[in-house]
């Protein structure tokens, strides 16, 4: 089962909204064992439209579009899907009745714009949308099966939801042959190149099943994508593949599927039932961020300090002047007693301390830009890690927040 | 200057991961006046992806590819051009070296998989990658240019930025005819409609100009599209539409452009010589760090308390007991508690406090999900707002930062 999804929308089209609806509809048909051979952006112009309706409908059995069946002039959608079936359009009265009576609950006159909204191709059946005034359209054109819905996201989610998805279910059901699903293992700690070497040949264990490598800045996440005409039939290949990836690259697995390395910690840390706070110099309240962003981290997290200076360093964290005085702010020193200080101070199991260079000021030849020290303090001691992270700010900060969280699920696994 | 945006790999496709890069790069060549006509997100499939080069490169002057020039098995980007181009692969000997350097400077060995990166098609040039790995490529395939980048964003980004931009802007400075161009101004403090009833129809002085509200969470952006033969016509008309904004709605204007809130901040604590402490409970460190994501604000932020627990709020900033017992830690006598305690014990002219239920869970029917505290202290004593926001953990996360921002930003006025 071959779909493809198109988006319609000169905002989409100049970047000015992010196409997140693409990515939803991709995520919905994936799940359900569709194949999704391609995303394609056009402008509100009927001529682009009708041309990818036809370049991606020869390819596909069913096709995903989003956007332009509002109101107003630069709306095209149902035009194009009516003039490429030869079709003509006509009252919905269904509709009609619907939009008369959602208008008059709002106290609002049905204007002939909105009555507009009604008018369908004939041979067009009508998705109802529950939030909106735009209907979604169902049509066949050439064999394929076309859907159109709004672009608003939530009136799109929701005919997917009630009308399209379990359609798909149905005729995916019917269908014969292999389907494809997708597993996720997260690793953090090893570069993906090094991931690659440690696993080796791929092929020499995949048979049909496929293997990505998706660096991001927690670590790299390996994704497997199994065959099989059974759910059961699937789930036997994953773990087939699976096992051998626990194998070779086991130590480096943190979780699987869409966990996030805050997540893995903070489990960790509630199963211990122990506690962790921060004291972040160049990262500036990111890492504490990150951690928070996990809903109930306040039952292993009591909070941190953000030591941007030095003299918060010395007045909040008790790091001694003379240090950083004698080896400077950037320093293994000075990063295991901000861990060390925020530990004690906090009266927690764990302190993390994070101090470097972001940029793209403040570099000098030994400590260039980039440099970061982290240090993670708990019951056996303290241990320190210099890092050498590249020369863009952002990057620098969110790459030291993955390691230092890296850096304490190694302590706790 | 007609251009197509062709983004690679199955996460994208099976909407694992969303396309911003599309929409970032399309943004990037719709601000210097190019016309993006589609984006195309292809799977990490060597066929599919020669067929969208060849289909959008006969339409298009450049095509802007990312993605699949990693160093496994499935990144298939360069070989993709090479064969395209009747090229063949030859190694760089400048990336070469350059990545024996940063391998070395990382303390590791280059390894074999690493050192592929550095081969390139013979006709390619070479687009310097301040971040990665993988160069950029830039090649001519049957007339159209072609440039491949790594679909890591910050990589992109880095390449897009040095490299690619100011080439468009030289073709573009080229061509003739009327060309678009963009302005944005930036507000905060108001809502989008109430923003559009002060600045009331716009087609009375927009002439041939576009002006388009877009909201996100730290107010809502004005863009102004104008029209025009050369770069100071354009320049003119956008002054003339800009001095009518101001007029208006000139005092929720905080910049001009892709400033940031903390950098409007910034640059006004700065020309006062003034530094600001922040205070976080339900934010978590966010506030920090979008303050610290400025470079150079360690001039003007010494730093702050993530005052995640009540007992945090109480031995760090000084919090009242009696306060957190009788109105709870969600309520305007903490707020200002925090505000007050973080500015006296970091000896700032501001202090920010910050307290609320992001959610989902933590409600209750006084303080349903989504209430936040936000308190300003300052020289001339303390304010303290109440907002309500939604059920989102994440937006109610980062709207509370914007409105912090917001508030201070309009006690700097």
């Amino acid at each position: 089962m071959d779909i493809a999804v198109i988006t319609i929308g000169d905002e989409l089209l100049i970047g000015q909204v992010v196409n997140r609806n693409a990515a939803w509809i991709a995520e919905q048909c994936t799940a359900l064992g569709a194949r999704v051979v391609a995303h394609s952006v056009v402008g509100d112009d009927a001529h682009d439209l009708q041309q990818e309706i036809t370049r991606l409908g020869a390819r596909c059995a069913m096709l995903l579009l989003t956007g332009g069946l509002g109101p107003t002039h630069d709306d095209i959608t149902a035009q194009v899907l009516c003039s490429m079936a030869n079709d003509h359009m006509v009252v919905h009265p269904d509709w009609l009745a619907h939009l008369r009576a959602w208008m008059q609950q709002r106290g609002r006159e049905l204007t002939e714009r909105n009555a507009a909204q009604a008018e369908v191709p004939s041979t067009a059946t009508v998705l109802w949308n529950p939030i909106g005034t735009a209907p979604g359209l169902m049509m066949s054109i050439a064999g394929t099966t076309v859907i159109a819905m709004p672009g608003v996201p939530q009136e799109m989610k929701a005919i997917m939801t009630d009308q399209v998805l379990p359609r798909l279910q149905e005729r995916i059901a019917l269908e014969e042959g292999p389907l494809r699903s997708y597993h996720v293992l997260q690793t953090t700690g090893i570069a993906e190149s090094n991931l690659a070497d440690l696993i080796g040949d791929p092929t020499a264990f995949l048979g049909s099943a496929t293997l990505a490598f998706l660096p991001n800045l927690q670590g790299v996440r390996l994704r497997i994508g199994v065959e099989g005409r059974s759910v059961e039939e699937r789930a036997r290949e994953a773990e087939r593949i699976i096992a051998v990836l626990e194998e070779r690259v086991g130590r480096f697995i943190f979780g699987t599927g869409e966990i996030s390395l805050s997540q893995a910690v903070g489990q960790r840390l509630n199963e211990r039932n122990e506690t962790l706070a921060v004291a972040e110099s160049c990262t500036g309240g990111l890492l504490g961020a990150a951690i928070t962003d996990v809903a109930g981290s306040s039952s292993w997290f009591p909070g941190g300090v953000i030591s941007y200076d030095n003299r918060i360093k010395i007045g909040h964290l008790g790091v001694e002047p003379a240090a950083l005085e004698r080896v400077g702010a950037v320093s293994e020193e000075v990063a295991r007693q901000m861990a060390e200080g925020i530990r004690q101070r906090m009266n927690t199991t764990w302190g993390i301390g994070i101090t470097g260079v972001a940029g793209p000021g403040g570099g000098s030849p030994d400590k260039p830009v980039g440099t970061v020290w982290i240090a993670v303090s708990g019951p056996k001691g303290t241990r320190a890690m210099r890092h050498q992270f590249g020369s863009e700010r952002r990057t620098n900060r969110e790459r030291s927040v993955g390691a230092a969280l890296g850096m304490l699920w190694g302590e706790l696994r």
